[in-house]
């Protein structure tokens, strides 16, 4: 999946070479053909601006947004690029991925890291910007129990940013080393096979899989909320009746802003290099998707 | 179904002469075996009071809440009674419901009928309160573009009063005559086979079905959100990714405060006697119960 050569840069965009790359599941997915994508993948990344119309950017370290907005439509008027019907994604839809020597993306995509975070962190804006969408969805007051499924990646991440937050964090998961990673971030990892039902305002359903969604309906309480993070390919078998009846609220999240990703990053709060389970070089990617596929594995960092 | 002799009234409860009830689709559920309960069904009526321990309410005309609350728990000390754990719930959960000569209700869950509402239109109380949660839960500004899903009972009425609140309101439905009554009620009904998609910053299902729901979430624009009115029996196969993709809020809606629903209707802003397919005396109440159940009846009341 490497390509050689320089991409081309169009007018406002930056071309970026490469530092550190994250591979995510749906990078996997697409793999799998779950996406009509077959260009280079990659949108979690950290590079270093060789080109860009503004001299500014010329020589930063940098992280980008992965939605590429029109900048015309009434989404991107209203500052909701990221729901930009026309736009392309990075890595995912349209527009080639980071996982190559180069790539290019709008200069207003990009976001400059801050001296004092390692690549090894910023490399994980992206994943912790879908975290901390939540906040900008859900008031969360500081102190409130917050039921989490799921301790993968983006799971892990959700858990420590929640904490960090100043919520009460219980989450819920099946391996004792991911829920180990949580427990240093102050989150209380719990393995069991049915959590308590109606037991949380707040919960957040991050397993990536089609089953737990009836699980999460049933911890969360009466005219609570339900955050879905899990976008899953299998159409769902599910009874919404208990929505309906105790009036939850379910609000679907996706991708969040890059600012208070990169603030949390850099608060050091975040325990992101127990979640590194390997490194390895561009040229081996291949190698690096097997073993981000491998159950149980955290994240896979593709170097350059 | 009728019952006869007068039921025990406890302490705090007032006994209540049926004067008219309305058969609604739980009712029917509720014969299909759908709950687990098989007393005397009924939960929309207006009837007088009898006897009370407050003197106030002896030969008032009124209508009822119909979930009975414990009062001591939680939810009740934070005036969320409808969704109280202990709750028993007229005609549907543990509490003989209103289809016979006399019932009982505790005296806090009475609200007495105004003067100038006929005893034809107060018995839409409880379904009209059910509409008007939606007004409770979401902000709709008036003006605003609301699609609702559904031309039945409870979509006809949801649509009434969103039309009466000052939305612009879309009704989507099968039968020209249901649309007609919504159209007096300035309702802009549509029938199509595919309403349209991403059109609605607010949609409502109430369709009763479980096919809807899809639907309703294509409707739905991105950052939007989808009332669940439907309390649907089957297991739903759903596509949830749109939901997190365009990050939707899904919020689920049942039971309503019953003095805004008082006040539309004393507004005669509703059009309910359109409404009303039928009247049976409550000896007749399997006649009315099998009319009911044909396909395009709207409400069938029995009187008393």
């Amino acid at each position: 999946m490497r390509r050689a050569g320089k991409p081309r840069r169009a007018s406002g965009y930056a071309l970026i070479r490469l530092l550190r790359g994250g591979i995510c599941n749906t990078d996997l997915e697409l793999q799998r053909g779950y996406y009509a994508f077959n260009g280079t993948p990659g949108h979690e990344f950290v590079g270093v601006v060789e080109e860009a119309d503004t001299l500014h950017w010329v020589g930063k370290t940098v992280v980008g947004e992965i939605n590429l907005a029109c900048g015309k439509c009434e989404w991107c008027r209203r500052k909701m690029g990221r729901h930009c019907p026309h736009r392309t994604v990075l890595g995912i839809v349209k527009h080639p991925g980071a996982f190559r020597e180069m790539l290019t993306l709008p200069e207003q995509n990009l976001h400059e890291v801050p001296q004092n975070v390692a690549l090894e962190h910023a490399v994980f804006t992206e994943p912790v910007a879908a975290a901390c969408e939540i906040l900008d969805q859900v008031n969360i007051p500081a102190g409130a129990e917050v039921g989490i499924l799921g301790d993968g990646k983006l799971g892990l991440l959700i858990a420590q940013v929640l904490a960090a937050h100043g919520a009460t964090v219980h989450l819920y998961g099946h391996h004792r080393d991911k829920l180990a990673i949580a427990a240093r971030a102050g989150v209380d990892g719990r393995i069991t096979p049915s959590p308590p039902r109606a037991a949380y305002d707040c919960v957040v359903e991050a397993t990536g899989s089609a089953a737990a969604l009836e699980q999460a309906i049933a911890m969360t309480r009466p005219r609570g909320t339900l955050v879905l993070k899990s976008t899953v390919h299998d159409r769902l078998n599910v009874d919404t009746s208990p929505i309906v009846v105790n009036e939850i609220t379910l609000i679907g999240s996706r991708c969040g802003r890059f600012e208070p990703a990169l603030e949390w990053i850099a608060s050091g709060k975040l325990h992101l290099d127990d979640m590194i389970h390997a490194r390895l070089p561009l040229v081996q990617a291949p190698e690096a998707f097997a073993r981000a596929a491998e159950r149980g594995t955290l994240k896979v960092l593709l170097t350059n």
